[in-house]
């Protein structure tokens, strides 16, 4: 049997009452940088997931392509994203959608924090990282490469 | 083919670019009271939904029940919600989980409008309505008769 707590209070600084605050280790390839998660909804009985990441300025979230989809909303601050080709400014509450086997990653690029809330599939597939080739074709977009050196 | 809209921004009034916002019609029986939707995100490769609410002050959502849950996330405001027996107050941000066949209702009691996402499996049952024999079972527990004549 799965005991759902009804009502998790919202904490101070974007945090949630019983939801643990996961550190992404960084890694010595610098996939991405200052970067937590809190899983807010995941149940047996959802098909979906709802999760919260937040960038620390300057951060970014791993460069990532998959089969699943992301639906993103910025809960809090502001920055960029790349989203196959397309580099985009973001402001609290705007919506992306990271379409299947598409390239994205978000970055904390004004100084403050960026927050966002990302529903998932609960049954998807495992992120796929550039190869050393891949990299090199998206940084021939020069719009990309600005993005990836952090604008 | 499915055309993916990438960035949909936010606009004033926790209103989306490009989402339509649909009133719910007040109906005879007062079923539910000055709620407005808009669906975020819903895509055939996404197995879950997620919509944003929003009720008016003094208003309310329908009270009913269904196998599937809610997950919900309160962006705007403050209210109350009922979720089986239990009446919370809600704040901005705090997280609400509706389990399978549980009565469940969200008011903006406080004076101003309460904003909700909800996450829900895009394939779902269609929720129940209470009976007035189911109704007045509820209303035997004063907290929730409070709740449901508006606090």
């Amino acid at each position: 049997m799965t005991t759902r707590k009804i009502h998790r209070r919202a904490q101070a600084d974007y945090r949630w009452e019983g939801v643990e605050n996961r550190p992404y280790k960084e890694d010595e390839r610098a996939l991405f940088k200052a970067v937590t998660r809190q899983v807010l909804f995941s149940d047996p009985e959802m098909a979906g997931e709802l999760r919260y990441f937040e960038v620390a300025p300057g951060g970014f979230s791993t460069l990532e392509r998959h089969e699943h989809m992301h639906a993103v909303l910025i809960l809090r601050g502001s920055g960029h994203c790349l989203v196959g080709d397309e580099v985009r400014p973001l402001e609290t509450r705007d919506l992306v959608t990271v379409p299947p086997m598409t390239w994205h990653q978000f970055r904390a690029t004004q100084g403050e924090p960026l927050g966002f809330l990302c529903m998932v599939n609960a049954q998807r597939d495992k992120p796929q990282l550039p190869t050393d080739e891949e990299l090199a074709k998206l940084e021939k977009n020069p719009e990309v490469a600005k993005f990836l050196r952090g604008m």
